[in-house]
């Protein structure tokens, strides 16, 4: 058993990490939570492969379960089917002391996060995450959200899970584009934080190899990641280290309509692009742009996209870490060595375009 | 100048009240946000009377200003128009440095709000009530919410706005009957825990007195409230005392579609019924019910209404303050003297029907 803690004072929690963790799934949540009822968000592709194993495990934990199961995909991130969780959650007559349970990605992290955080102004909740994005990233830290049409992640709220309980075992039902998707999110804590993990990954040889030696992987990230979180809960200074490459990946995702590229896709082009343009500008050592590509490509993700630059601006010019007429970008010196570096908004074509 | 500190560490803010505070409604708010926008949520109604020399003043307090304005009433307390202001939120690129402002009664204020507690995972908000409701009840404390199908404030958060700025002249050009509605807070505070305040507002002989001698009045309520959301902020004890009369007060106001009964007569019924059933049951001083009935009649409040039953029970069943086979009644000894009541959920029709 690998464990992280997250040290937030009162809302201190585990993430615990452990392959075949899931077959003691019941007792784990159990130990989290004195709830009668636990209401389960999940997706149609999770909640076919996992879902009637995880309610009877429940069951035999005690708890009273109902399936909420989402359409998979971002286009469900929204606020109707926000709605309808809120309807399924009202029908199933939870109370203050039960329990939701997200189950999935990050799409159901996300939204079943953000419904238990609102929800009778706020529920327990606990994070089984089935993706490698949703393993190393989306289901550490309390982020919750929604999107908008006008963004990703538009509405939501911090709010900390009561755990985290990780099964790499999981992984391997995962469509091997989505395993890619998540490594897009490690490769970033290696660029930002941690150069022995960049050559960690680097080492790997195939996909069969890495989930053989995942473990180590989801721990490391899962730790530079609650290390953040600590120091700046609240997003509004270190924090904003862990979007090196979200700013322009999440504009790329919206100008295809969340259709073409994956979050980690998205995210691989932000960080590369990027990168080669802060280089060429002196702040970044030679060669870590192609030093990263090399990396990106290794794990068949995509490192230059041609985009509509007004579309572009505008959608970055909607991002929440802008402020008044300056913005924030996250930078790397070099591989390992993230910062954050503030720019007029006027000067944002030539870093991203 | 009257000031009731809310003290909640780094979110503590005050309460301002003044007649004719609304001249110099730009340099309050100025004082509590150094945003570049400010955008007001509001509704028709009070769009109507006060909105553009809202917005004059913000504008010459140097705030870019727009004004999102829903129908009037509790129909709009809903998550699609929730939806529609945070798409006005992004429409006027409002930042995380940036300011809601909510100006209305309770709706706007309750709704307002929410999207602010959660646009961009939450901008700061300033309250500005207009009714006497708001400025007495639902501006203070932080509670924020929309209503779902399934009943009343079901999806919000506990989020504490900058700083409320009462301006009790608003009131002359506030409805009788929405006056009365407010009073019946009052009459509430005055029964959990002002023998005096009751007492006071038992010597008011009409409504030209009660608004000539009306800020120390709004004052002491917003006082009470302060003091017990102080001590219990997040609603887990003895906060559940400023629910007296609503348990059946918002299960009286959804039977009847929010049509019949406003929220303040739906709490009068709530609190007159619940009492007299006391007062039989020995939990309440003699005496109490027909005093308090006198009282809220003074003020043209019902006391008593034929209700569905099985609807009511339904409803309760549904109510926040369930905790599964349990259920928290807050219930007076006497007047000033409110107590939390626990009786299992079984008993409920004895105590509300």
């Amino acid at each position: 058993m690998h464990k992280v803690k997250v040290a937030l004072g009162t809302r201190t929690y585990d993430i615990k990490i452990e392959k075949g963790l899931f077959a003691e799934i019941g007792t784990h949540v159990r130990q989290l939570s004195l709830a009668e009822k636990a209401a389960v968000v999940t997706d149609a592709n999770v909640d076919a492969l996992y879902g009637s194993l995880l309610q009877e495990k429940l069951e035999q934990a005690g708890f009273a379960v109902r399936r909420i199961v989402m359409a998979p995909g971002e286009q469900s991130k929204t606020l109707a089917t926000l709605g309808k969780v809120y309807g399924e959650l009202a029908a199933f007559g939870l109370t203050r002391s039960d329990l939701v349970i997200t189950f999935g990605g990050g799409v159901p992290g996300d939204l079943g996060g953000f419904a238990a955080a609102t929800f009778l102004r706020g529920v327990d909740f606990v994070q089984i995450p089935t993706t490698l994005l949703a393993q190393i990233d989306s289901s550490v830290g309390g982020k919750v959200a929604i999107d908008l049409p006008e963004g990703k992640n538009l509405a939501g709220s911090f709010c900390q899970p009561r755990g985290v309980l990780i099964d790499p075992e999981m992984l391997q039902t995962l469509p091997k584009r989505y395993l890619h998707d998540g490594l897009a999110e490690a490769v970033k804590y290696g660029c930002i934080r941690s150069e022995k993990l960049f050559s960690r990954l680097e080492a790997v040889v195939d996909d069969e190899a890495l989930l053989c030696g995942i473990e180590p992987i989801i721990e490391e990230c899962c730790a530079i990641k609650a290390r953040i979180v600590e120091t700046d809960e609240f997003d509004t200074g270190e924090r904003m280290l862990l979007n090196f490459g979200h700013t322009l990946g999440h504009a790329v995702e919206k100008c295809f309509n969340y259709e073409k590229y994956t979050h980690g896709e998205g995210v691989a082009i932000g960080m590369h692009m990027l990168t080669s343009r802060t280089e060429d500008r002196g702040l970044t050592e030679k060669g870590t742009a192609r030093r990263l590509k090399s990396l990106l490509e290794k794990f068949e993700l995509p490192t230059e996209a041609v985009l509509p630059g007004g579309e572009v601006l505008a959608t970055v010019g909607m991002d929440k870490k802008k402020k008044a007429q300056e913005i924030t970008l996250v930078v790397i010196e070099g591989i390992g060595r993230g910062r954050l570096h503030k720019i007029p908004c006027a000067a944002l074509p030539e870093y991203i375009l």
